[in-house]
């Protein structure tokens, strides 16, 4: 984790870094995230994860602490040699701002913005297990907000039966996505995750391996599946920033396909990772 | 607002408290909370706000930071003297605790707490209009969590179009609840309001109240109510500590019954006012 954090403009002895009590984020959860993964020089699809906080920042008027993608760029770039980490990731958290405790949004507020890292190489990839549940969450998934208590709860109940994660199923059976990463199937060799509604966060690895398949002449359908799909797949797995593609064998202790990470899955994967190295060299040569 | 808070068994100066940006209350919203109003040396319903706040720990499986409840009042009673407040309430907030951002329950983590105090008087009662909107909170409203932003954002679209609440209204039509109250209609002298479910916040003037109705001979059934039943009311009103009974005259453009504060409303909150005097006077004597 970081030696070194930037809270509101200063970058903190991590010890050292604390929030008012009257914080928004802390009260109400009143506070939008995001998390970019970084490899040496090369910030993975920044400029998408930029446009995502502007969106979430936006849907919930919360005025923007940076005046550019550019400077806020520069800040973590700071913050990464502050720490000299080579791979890991930034978290970024921004907030309405601090004031005397009132649901209504107080009048010109200054928003409060955090970040940390943490060294964090890619995940390998490995093959896990996970169950479905309900989806209990609230109407706007689609906000990366750090109301984040029912993703925590379907993690931990994962994890107490032994498995990765959870995935949420609507009231009509359709798979969303899990506690922090999207679902995909795969069905005679096509890729099908959930479209971008309120019920799903757009991931931003999940844009990015959407396109990397179309590149590979896979077909992708933006279309929700049930469980029943989900059980009859032949391949299964999770997106996200940090964990890339996770091979999902078994879910509701159902063998998905034969039960081994498929080929499709493995074929992203690399494509992922060759993305990102080419990113890095990239980088390390402008 | 209080000039001293309490943070974590120490009493602070307001503008020195502050929180480690790790508290999972500040990252996830994983965090309970409780609000209790003061008149004098009587904490209104204490007890009934103590089992609420060991039961959102209970569901959350957050280890508690007091020993009884007696120690709690004990720690509450000194911050009220050190803030030399004689009307208002006391915020509680209790997190999972401080780690590194993980969505996982950490390992034997030691809850945080704090505590704020404000003036604030009963309000008086003052007729609004509400809204009601599709009610697109998380499936365990039941437990008073910190997951707020939905709560804050139904309170601020009702204030951005000059009204005074945005109630929830279930996918079939049944109303829930306000953004920080329950919500009440009277019809043919009897009151509904809906049953305590996972859908509502189970309110302690709530319960208060359906007591008070009951021993006035007011027959109370805990029933949803649909728009309709609301737009159709004699009367309506809303609930909650700081602001008791709210008669509502207006919702959705709609006028309730005369369009004026009804007298079983006017009855209601009357009945609270004496019971919290009556409370006043006996811990003044105890």
């Amino acid at each position: 984790m970081s030696r070194y954090v930037y809270v509101n403009g200063a970058y903190l002895k991590k010890g050292a870094a604390q929030m008012p009590i009257e914080d928004r984020g802390l009260l109400f959860g009143d506070a939008v995230y995001e998390v970019i993964h970084f490899s040496h020089d090369f910030f993975v699809d920044a400029a998408a994860h930029f446009e995502r906080l502007d969106r979430s920042l936006g849907e919930l008027s919360i005025e923007k602490p940076y005046a550019s993608h550019a400077s806020l760029l520069h800040k973590i770039r700071y913050l990464k040699r502050c720490n000299q980490i080579d791979e890991g990731f930034v978290y970024m958290q921004i907030s309405r701002g601090i004031a005397p405790r009132n649901h209504l949004f107080p009048d010109d507020p200054k928003p409060s913005f955090f970040m940390l890292m943490k060294h964090h190489p890619l995940s390998p990839f490995v093959s896990k297990k996970i169950r479905t549940e309900r989806d209990g969450r609230w109407h706007r998934c689609d906000i990366k907000t750090t109301n984040l208590l029912p993703n925590v709860l379907a993690k931990q109940s994962a994890f107490e039966k032994g498995l990765f994660d959870t995935w949420g199923v609507t009231d009509d059976g359709m798979v969303t996505e899990g506690a922090l990463s999207n679902a995909w199937i795969v069905k005679k060799g096509a890729l099908y995750t959930a479209p971008k509604t309120c019920n799903i966060l757009g991931g931003i690895t999940r844009m990015r391996l959407i396109k990397l398949a179309t590149e590979m002449k896979i077909s992708v359908a933006e279309k929700s599946f049930s469980c029943d799909d989900l059980y009859q797949a032949d391949e299964a797995f999770s997106s996200s920033s940090n964990n890339v593609v996770v091979p999902i064998t078994h879910a509701d202790n159902k063998k998905i396909g034969t039960g081994k990470p498929g080929p499709i899955s493995e074929k992203l994967y690399a494509a992922y990772l060759a993305f990102v190295e080419k990113g890095v060299c990239l980088a390390r040569n402008s």
